[in-house]
């Protein structure tokens, strides 16, 4: 797992606010290989932010749990448990998944090009905009939802197709590497109009930099252009920057910009600004740590 | 721990369905041994069943938590803390549990003869039919209700008694093995008129089959009988068998057939199909891993 | 971590109870180290002691949950999950810590003098009486409250301060050590008027005792003083004991006295009594082991 924390700083239309900011995410992976060589397991993450939320019950001006006046409130982050787990069976390159599945247009090649920043600033550098099934570090995801999917890779070809019951999606990627660049093309069907029905990627490395182009059709969450690269600055220092572009009321173009520094085992600064679709600025600054 | 996955048939009198159904156990045993060689320890499970549901509090149309309009809402399995803590000290063949006990009409040898399909398939085949103190993997138990239990065993003997402020429960058993044949009788005082008052079991191998007899007067629950037996019919497989028989009213027999096949390496493939008292029908087929 | 189990007396205006007592932590440190040395982490801990209540919505007698009838039940201990994370860097002698931070006042030496008994029997000897921010280890503390301390150690000198959105609290302690002998002094600034404005303690050996004298200002919740010792009753026992008064009203003097037992291994046997200021009396016996 990992942890990262600094400091967070966010600009709306009603206010800005400058707050710590912190991850603490713990993941237990479990498998057993059978004697034929298939290997079985499950993954499940202990995730807490600094802004989750518990609910609790406060027991009102009586003083007694379970009367009329009792209301329900948000109570901070403590009382994290496990996430939604995933199983899966792999052999070769093959994988069937269940539970809170990874889903294939979040896991499709050019989805999540660069990681900005510390905390990610909003990801509006993702093209899918998860209007899809989505591995959930935190919730379910699609796990109590007959979440099923099926990976399959093979040399330069990885194909995914993944399902569940929430809004009926069904959805998958093809993509392909050639000469260092990597193509892929997603699709989903869906009983939401605002779930995404095509997704395209290409992304490669022009020497001085990796670069991303990915578009999709988010239905009526409307179309999305992303275009994304990073450049190493020094032998332990890389710079990411994006612009995109979204479709819709109030929408606009967004951008952004970071660093990320290796401070060495497994420690990392990291920081950067953004300024999203919806018109908010926020910029970030901390440490990560793996473990 | 374990972990489980597969798919779940189940067909009641308002409908059928066919699901996922998934399991994470992860079990963590704290111990420390003093100098004496009394061991101490603790056992606490954090299980997540795809089929458990968190609560949650529905803001309502205001997006307002905490105001009239809120409801409650089932949130999925996301979510799972540890489970209600068992402590214990040990010595030689003598032990002292309190918090989430075992339980003395659990632990009776007979009150599981078979572990049927991947999933226990409703476990028709328990004959005190949970109704006295166990150990619970996903809740509380008899943690927080003053669970206490005391266990001895020496040679062919063993005794448990355990006790709890849920229904002021004590129920105790005896065994005792002669000649590979187990012979238990179980008792229990209660407060509630459906816990279980008496229960005996036997049970032994036939050479070819491991078969178990087991009574059970469940008070106001009825009384329930139950004959179980295991056939290994291959180096790697066996098959499980039961029928049982329910008093009350609507109720009926029951029965069931499993089959496991280990994979090796801790992996195994279940499947089975019973017939309840209930008159439901149940059948799943999946994977167990240990880890 | 440690697990701990015994029994607790509790005797008060309203009458009087004998229950089970038990304590299961498991504390959770994750560590990474930059190339130049900085260390950073995150500790958290799943903590569930007996008498936790976890709260849950009963569906009430519709059975259905979402309705008008459903009212919030305390529902025993199980579902724990981790608590408020805390976040540090530390270098040498010099750590920040940012989230569920350990607090200045609750740091400083002197405040915790002594550890009653199996439980802490109330805790009437801490002279702050928990009027400032504490590491929660079942909760928040200052996690989700922008909570960020600094902490500094040269020698004989140690210096913490913290701060947080929990009543805009900032407080501070210095400490020094003169020949065996601490002496911290410690301030707070805050909203709330029942906050600690001032203490200071003095504590060292005497050769068969450690003792500590402690006051601190209250605020509104009074002023407290405490004095408390420890003495070396043979090669594995000792024994404590405080007196403290505290101002206010129907307060009162309280004292009280508890030995600890070494079994090895990490397990200790341990009981104590106190009364307290409130005119209540309680008492415990029984076992801890660290794992």
């Amino acid at each position: 797992g990992y942890g990262r924390f600094g400091i967070l700083y966010n600009d709306t239309a009603a206010g800005d606010s400058t707050d710590v900011t912190s991850r603490f995410r713990l993941q237990i992976d479990a498998t057993a290989e059978s004697d034929a060589g298939v290997v079985f397991g499950a993954r499940a993450r202990i995730q807490q932010n600094n802004s989750d939320e518990q609910q609790s019950i406060n027991e009102g001006p009586d003083n007694v749990l379970g009367t009329a006046d009792d209301f329900a409130e948000n109570a901070g982050p403590a009382g994290t448990g496990i996430n939604g787990v995933r199983f899966f069976a792999r052999t070769g390159g093959f994988e069937v998944g269940v539970g809170n599945i990874f889903g294939a247009l979040e896991s499709m090649p050019g989805q999540y090009p660069i990681d900005l920043g510390l905390t990610g600033l909003g990801y509006d550098y993702t093209a899918f905009g998860g209007n899809g099934d989505a591995y959930s570090s935190g919730g379910n995801g699609a796990a109590g939802s007959n979440g099923v999917e099926v990976m399959y890779s093979a040399g330069d070809l990885s194909v995914h197709v993944s399902a569940s019951d929430t809004n009926d999606r069904v959805a998958g990627y093809v993509a392909y590497t050639w000469s260092g660049w990597t193509f892929a093309v997603g699709g989903q069907d869906s009983d939401d109009a605002g779930d995404t029905e095509f997704t395209a990627t290409a992304g490669g490395s022009f020497g001085i930099a990796d670069v991303t182009l990915a578009f999709a059709d988010n239905g009526t969450n409307g179309d999305r252009v992303v275009l994304a690269g990073r450049f190493d600055v020094g032998a332990a220092t890389d710079v990411e920057v994006y612009v995109a572009d979204q479709d819709g009321a109030g929408n606009d173009t967004g951008y952004g910009v970071d660093f990320n520094h290796d401070l060495g085992g497994g420690v990392s600064l990291r920081g950067g600004v953004a300024h999203r679709f919806n018109g908010d600025d926020r910029a970030d600054m901390g440490v990560r740590f793996n473990f």
